[in-house]
């Protein structure tokens, strides 16, 4: 019989099961891993233009039927106001004591259809509400693709690019026929590519304007080569996003991808969503990366305060769930806050620089441009002895020419302190496939705002960044 | 109208065109980047066991009929003496000049039944010499698999495995329920795998002992399994090899894989050639990198004998192609030889740390752990101001902690001799889309055997690679 988290945590510490886990890295499906190549590819994003493919990387959960509004507005914190029918939010759901799951984008598509898209732990938490309440909605679930594909055919429900970057406007008009419609941030319109009718968000990745467009996965190769012809049509240099570059976006625009979903503890509801989900399930057999080592899981979580989406919650809701806990928890001098880390290049040089030396010791190789090796990472950022902040979200930009990471800090920690992140796990490393052995060792990091901004990357980075604290 | 080769080389310079193709990277298709990560993956082929999963990025082609034996031997240097039923080979064919135009490994299944797999330049050449000639034989072609699947389904006809490393016999012995049959190297026999009887060639790369086993596409999965299941039953460690790692193994045992097919030149038959060639053909699409740039596209050719295949050639056949011009081409002074080159390992931290700085020019970027960004590279070796040498094919090693790289150099060039590698293109880089914009520079490389000997690695290898000169 298949088990469930629940009974994978009655036998073992789950920290001790998520570090060990064997699942491999977290990787980007089936999109080739580089067009052109990583470094080309993420100049693009912010010089011309690129298209994200993300058709394969993330599930999609549809919710439909005369409930579908109240549903949703009671499973996520944000607010509701104001979202008509082509509008779309970044819906965070919690847990009743206030621990950020995940989050999607959420589409509102008719008056009673939203589509929401991400990660898999928010589309196992919609779907368990939909499965204990009352509500009447159907759910249907489109998960990612499957992570080595081998040769087998790949299909999803949709297709899904964004466009993006400076240059990005000249293709939208070419392919739209004409000026596409004034939308605002996170509005629908629709525009016509080719013989087809397309719905288009107003988004931005890496600060550069741009649009999503999604359609029946079917149109998929269409609708790409028509996007292409486009392109060479208005002479742009557009390039696609191979697997490689594409994780590592974020890392300019400040959104970390991949907290560890805060459901692996509290009783009641939480037990009752523990024996719903089953071994082979993200929550189960994901990993956790890097050098924080806690007996306690709940030191992974994060609440929605400290990745700066406090903005979002809808206080003015009847209820949803976790609204008492975090009306407790706004404010609270405990919560810390969002920064970006720039890495000191001497540091990483010092780690690149072991792995060649032949006999002797090597600290964690630092892949790039994309060093991650777990479903979520937690290194120790320190203040001499003290861990003031947990990285998150590491990558290399060679827009910045430096190693970047994504996480939070406590609230005493100010913008330009330099703090030691500890590289590599202890004891040699964890039972994680994703991991070579290697010994621990620190690299010096700079706290920076989030989104990584032109001040940061103007002011001291160029001074620091190389020449060390 | 598709152009041909010809076509293309009556209208501007091969070398400009090759050294400027818009190709992208030559990749290891369908099989995922890394299994468990590529260090691990690099290491468990020398210190466990390893399986490659080869097969989707070489072509097949299969010669039968009572002519086919008289064909292959006509058409490549080999000896085909002692070329029995079960026995394999590794096929060299040249032009009527003795440039080498690739090589193959050639299975002999059958009295009448030939079959050969490697990249597309032998390929091509086999169905030339084909459809040109009177020979009484049918050729097949199965082609490498696409380069970016995309989620569309790949199928080939055979799947192909090696299973190398140390422990390798202890899975043999699992899976064939009892001693697998002595052969000798390159020799075939009949092994069980589940309730398959699968062909299985001695085999060693990396210098281990080994099997290839091959069989229908259509039982790949289950035999991928039931290897699986054997080395989880004797507790071996067993490690896929990803797209990765895979291409890194012959640093360590000395084959290079992409020598420019020699066939730009000559007249006559080769001229026919180049018509027959088509502009998406890997000749005229492929790519040329690395910083050696000449007009004469001679100067990347290399000869058999430089490449160590002296040995192989059937002097005794009565004709060959190419058999006059390698007559004289033996013992010519003018032959270069084959070395590995051991990199710097302060230059290439060198080379690296240049990416670490904002607003100032980077070298080349060294992609891990396969740097290569062309179908044949071609960097200059110097002493002093002369070229003494051509490096030929790249990659990091972390069993040797040490970027290698393969190659020829003149005669005169010693085991021991330290020279420079002109790294990066010139004038800021060439049209290739693989490679970003970037400025040359030089690493010190140390001239070492081919294979990468132990005594090259332990006497005095450590001190020097890390140390400098």
């Amino acid at each position: 019989m298949v088990k469930t988290l629940e009974d994978i945590m009655q036998e073992s510490n789950i920290v001790d099961v998520l570090r060990n886990s064997k699942i491999g890295m977290y990787v980007y499906p089936v999109v080739a891993p580089e067009f052109t190549n990583w470094r080309s590819e993420q100049n693009a994003w912010r010089n011309s233009v690129v298209v994200y493919d993300q058709s394969h990387h993330m599930d999609e959960v549809t919710v439909e039927g005369p409930d579908a509004e109240a549903f949703l507005s009671y499973v996520g914190i944000n607010s509701f106001a104001n979202f008509g029918t082509d509008v779309a939010k970044h819906f965070v759901p919690v847990t009743p004591e206030g621990h950020v799951i995940g989050d999607h984008i959420i589409f509102r598509l008719e008056e009673n259809k939203f589509v929401t898209v991400g990660r898999a732990p928010t589309s196992n938490w919609i779907m368990f509400q939909a499965a204990i309440g009352k509500w009447n909605v159907k759910v249907s679930h489109d998960p990612r693709s499957d992570s080595r594909p081998d040769g087998k055919a790949i299909y999803r429900t949709h297709y899904r690019f964004q466009i993006q970057g400076p240059d990005a406007d000249k293709i939208f008009e070419k392919i739209n026929g004409g000026p596409v419609p004034e939308v605002k941030f996170f509005r629908v319109a629709d525009i016509n590519i080719g013989t087809r009718k397309v719905k288009a968000l107003r988004h931005g990745m890496a600060g550069a304007p741009g649009l999503e467009i999604w359609g029946p996965y079917a149109d998929k190769h269409y609708i790409q080569t028509t996007i292409q012809q486009a392109a060479r049509d208005v002479g742009v240099e557009m390039h696609f996003v191979g697997s490689r570059a594409y994780s590592t976006n974020t890392l300019e625009s400040g959104w970390i991808p991949s907290p560890l979903p805060g459901i692996y503890t509290g009783g009641g509801m939480m037990k009752e969503y523990r024996e719903f989900l089953t071994e082979n399930s993200y929550e189960a057999a994901g990993s956790i990366g890097g050098s924080y080592v806690s007996e306690n899981i709940e030191d992974y979580y994060v609440n929605p305060f400290e990745l700066g989406y406090g903005f979002y919650i809808g206080w003015k809701k009847d209820d949803f769930i976790g609204k008492d806990a975090l009306a407790k928890l706004k404010d609270a001098p405990s919560n810390r806050k969002k920064v970006t880390f720039e890495w000191n290049a001497d540091d990483v040089m010092k780690v690149i620089s072991s792995s060649f030396k032949p006999g002797e010791k090597n600290y964690k190789w630092i892949d790039f441009p994309q060093p991650n090796y777990a479903s979520s990472s937690a290194d120790m950022v320190m203040h001499g002895d003290k861990m003031v902040g947990m990285s998150m979200f590491n990558g290399y930009s060679f827009n910045e020419r430096c190693m970047l990471s994504l996480g939070v800090v406590d609230s005493s920690v100010e913008v330009g302190d330099v703090l030691e992140l500890v590289w590599g796990e202890p004891n040699g490393g964890s039972g994680k496939t994703s991991t070579e052995p290697h010994e621990q060792t620190t690299i010096r990091v700079r706290v920076s705002p989030t989104p990584y901004s032109t001040e940061a990357r103007t002011s001291y980075a160029d001074s620091w960044r190389t020449k060390g604290n």
